[in-house]
């Protein structure tokens, strides 16, 4: 995938930058860890420190220092996951931010005004994303309005002509539907009929079972075109991330790697594990055999200290780790695509993972 | 100074990594930078991971991964600082930790038994610092019991042979004796007497008046030999460095440039700035012209925000930057006296910071 400033390898995860900075991380470190593309987060961006400012300095590239792809959502799911007083109305989505109490809009032109702002490489396009479970029907009206808000979003691209450095901006439509085969396929198919760069599988990882997830993604991804990129969007574990490399999802995010590493869990070839247990007071060994030399060069019982101790050199070292993990996992997907054996590769990898 | 880990050249600045990392930072960035010698703290290795655990893993050296030079403190001064209900005899300290409140006995051998587990190549003898201020009478008493122990540390060394690594541990006294001049030359006296490879100026940065700090200087460093190393314990701003460089110290250590980067405070050649306040909103500047391009890179701007959303990266940054402040203070300090201009540097450099 060729974006304004460089190339993706597909399939990808992309480390999540909140608030313009991968939590705990340098961009030197994220390019140590063969970071191809980071993603920014719309709302916390536009609360703080605001769009114009970040315009001002050269979009979210220049303002954070970070010459690489970077992917915007388009806030949709921060105003549903942290906001108060949600009101979704055809025009948009009012409420109140969780900083300040201020009552705001967000609005599908808005949303695409601020993502131009930032300067990503890849805008998302603004949703709306049912909760799990939903009824039937209001997830076919929540359809209804998020393809009638692609079309407000597609219109505000077409006469504004959004950039991210010296190249077009790309913009990526969201399938929703919840649980419902007809329900995804249907925004599937309008969705393609309006023509965007990419598609993503949105309304997962909202609290649903497993199996759930990996329906949405089978019931959509048959909809998508097969020459353009699939993202299924906050996911996942490891195990789950290459089942759905399997049913044919090029593209993750997730702060959950960055999340569980600052409350001392680890990623290792066997299974994640608890930095903190007292088994690791006197291991020697290395987090994990596949761990770089940045982090191998510790030992477990000295990071298990670091973390009681409450030094921040714990948090750096768990969060690189995890990050190093799945971007280590979605390298060795992609050789195994390119020889192959990629199912071999996914069974072997989750049998040890999962300890099955 | 040759040390068992290499080489240290003076005037130096050590940064302070009290719990076996210093705030924040991974040992790469100490490599960056050029810091030639850390110290890391007895009392709280002791405590937690327990310097028997450390000697396990090859010392601090090895447990931390770091192969330069490392100097420990005796635990002395955090056993005052940090811990409840202390009782002095002429044993040693007794004392509640500061951690679970357990009650502990620390004496001269074991502070030279711990940091022979630490394998630190610079040990410090255990002292007693008196509080600021205090009765003369109560000085001259604490004196007298500092060179005791000096010596009881002394013949431990003499049967112990602790050693760093493949070399020899050295071994500083502490020069005590509060605000007066005859206390302090007596103390100098009394332990170059006993013949230690370095001294150090205690009793300082414990809430004195700058003068008082200068003096307490100013009386000790003519009984200290010219050919052995003089450390100035805990101190200070970068004009009170330089100040003291003029006086004849050789060592600095401070937990205060990585304590006031964490509340958000930045040395520049312009004197200190808050990075949080408005007038940095929209600087696209660096945070001061002579940063590393670690740091460099950000503008005050993004580092604000960073440091408002709470992000960590905020503060690897000024601990980086604040490190680097006083790690350039010192080269430039050494530069000048190699060139025979240091007075001039001095001045230049203070008249500068302090707008005067
Ligand atoms: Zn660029
Ligand atoms: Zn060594």
């Amino acid at each position: 995938m060729q974006l304004a400033h460089g190339a993706v390898e597909t399939p990808i995860f992309m480390p999540v930058g909140t608030q313009g900075s991968v939590k705990t991380l340098h961009p030197d470190e994220l390019d140590l860890l063969g970071a191809q593309i980071i993603l920014g987060n719309t709302y916390h961006l536009w609360l703080r420190p605001g769009h114009e400012l970040i315009r001002d300095f050269g979009g979210l590239h220049g303002f954070a220092s970070w010459d690489k792809p970077i992917l915007t959502d388009s806030g949709g799911f921060q105003v549903w996951s942290l906001a108060k007083l949600r009101k979704i109305t055809e025009q948009g989505v009012r409420f109140q931010n969780h900083l300040d109490g201020a009552k705001m809009l967000l609005t599908p032109e808005l949303s695409m005004e601020i993502q131009a702002g930032l300067g990503s490489d890849i805008a998302m396009l603004f949703d709306e994303c049912p909760p799990y479970p939903c009824e039937k029907r209001y997830a076919a009206e929540s359809l209804g309005l998020t393809t009638r808000w692609a079309r407000r979003c597609k219109d505000w691209v077409s006469e504004n002509q959004p950039r991210s450095g010296d190249g077009p901006q790309r913009h990526f439509g969201i399938v929703q539907g919840s649980i419902w085969a007809e329900l995804r396929e249907q925004s599937a198919r309008e969705l393609v009929e309006l023509d965007f760069d990419g598609y993503a599988i949105g309304g997962v990882s909202v609290g649903e079972p497993e199996e759930e997830m990996f329906r949405a993604i089978d019931h959509s991804v048959p909809f998508l075109p097969e020459d353009k990129p699939r993202y299924a969007m906050g996911l996942g574990t490891p195990p789950q991330i290459l089942e759905m490399i399997g049913r044919g999802v090029d593209m993750f995010d997730c702060v959950m790697p960055t999340r569980v590493a600052r409350h001392g869990q680890a990623f290792t070839l066997d299974g994640p594990i608890h930095i903190k247990n007292l088994e690791f007071e006197r291991d020697s060994g290395p987090l994990c055999e596949s761990a770089d030399p940045h982090v191998a060069r510790f030992s477990r019982a000295y990071i298990r200290h670091l973390f009681r101790a409450g030094e921040i050199l714990a948090l750096r070292l768990l969060s690189f780790h995890n990050l190093h993990f799945l971007l280590r996992l979605t390298a060795l997907a992609r050789e195994a695509i390119h020889d192959g054996n990629f199912l071999e590769f996914k069974e072997s990898f989750t049998r040890r993972y999962t300890k099955a």
